[in-house]
């Protein structure tokens, strides 16, 4: 764990929301899509196979639990009419976990969100309400 | 377990592999990529929140395990540079988990390959003797 550095792009894309057992959990900066991300804090893992039985365990749970922090959170906000989950990892090898709450209203439904249209940035106020809000969240759940 | 239909579009989509203790093994019938679907065979799950725990860490174990086949499998083809894991379920409900092998000079490369050109379909000679090396990888591990 103490070698756990999250990788520069992710970083540059989120905002930190809290740290749970296994997974770093973070907000990704796009307004369009209710939007978690999770970073297994081990070091040089890209694939859920390189993850340990128990880390594996730890880390379906924790999927969970960020989904029902996302379905929670957009209660008062849209709504959500499904939830996505995607380890892609093509272009950032750290090993993430995507939540993804979406509308059939949205920017991209029915489609998976990467790689469709560009971010819209939260502004810096409404980041930091946002992240403080499911930072909030998380700690009830 | 009983109550278990595949849904008809997953069933025209992919050939069957094998069962597992939770999961209904499927080959994607896409000959652009080495793909797997894990169905659990659970009546009436949309969401990973729908499952009961122990059944999220069958299902985080099976995905582990197909993501290991995937690997072995592409050894003899064309080989795999990572893996990619969804989620998605907009479009057909019943749960199930997309396990593709990339690489980074196939058709989608370095996008996701949901939504990205068309399937191209296995000749049905192909399909069976992907599927029948398949299911023999899944009873070995």
């Amino acid at each position: 764990m103490t070698d756990f550095v999250l990788h520069p792009q992710l970083a540059a894309d989120t905002a930190m929301v809290c740290d749970w057992p296994l997974s770093r959990v973070l907000l990704m900066n796009d307004m369009r899509f209710p939007w978690l991300i999770l970073v297994p804090r081990r070091d040089g893992i890209a694939e859920i196979i390189d993850l340990e039985a128990a880390d594996r365990n730890l880390l379906a749970g924790e999927i969970a639990r960020a989904s029902a922090i996302l379905k929670r959170w957009t209660t008062s906000h849209n709504g959500c009419d499904k939830l996505n989950v995607g380890m892609i990892g093509n272009i950032v090898r750290q090993m993430h976990v995507h939540i993804i709450a979406r509308r059939t209203t949205d920017a991209a439904w029915p489609f998976p969100v990467w790689g469709r249209g560009h971010p819209v940035r939260y502004p810096a106020s409404e980041r930091e309400r946002a992240a403080a809000e499911l930072a909030s969240l998380c700690a009830d759940q």
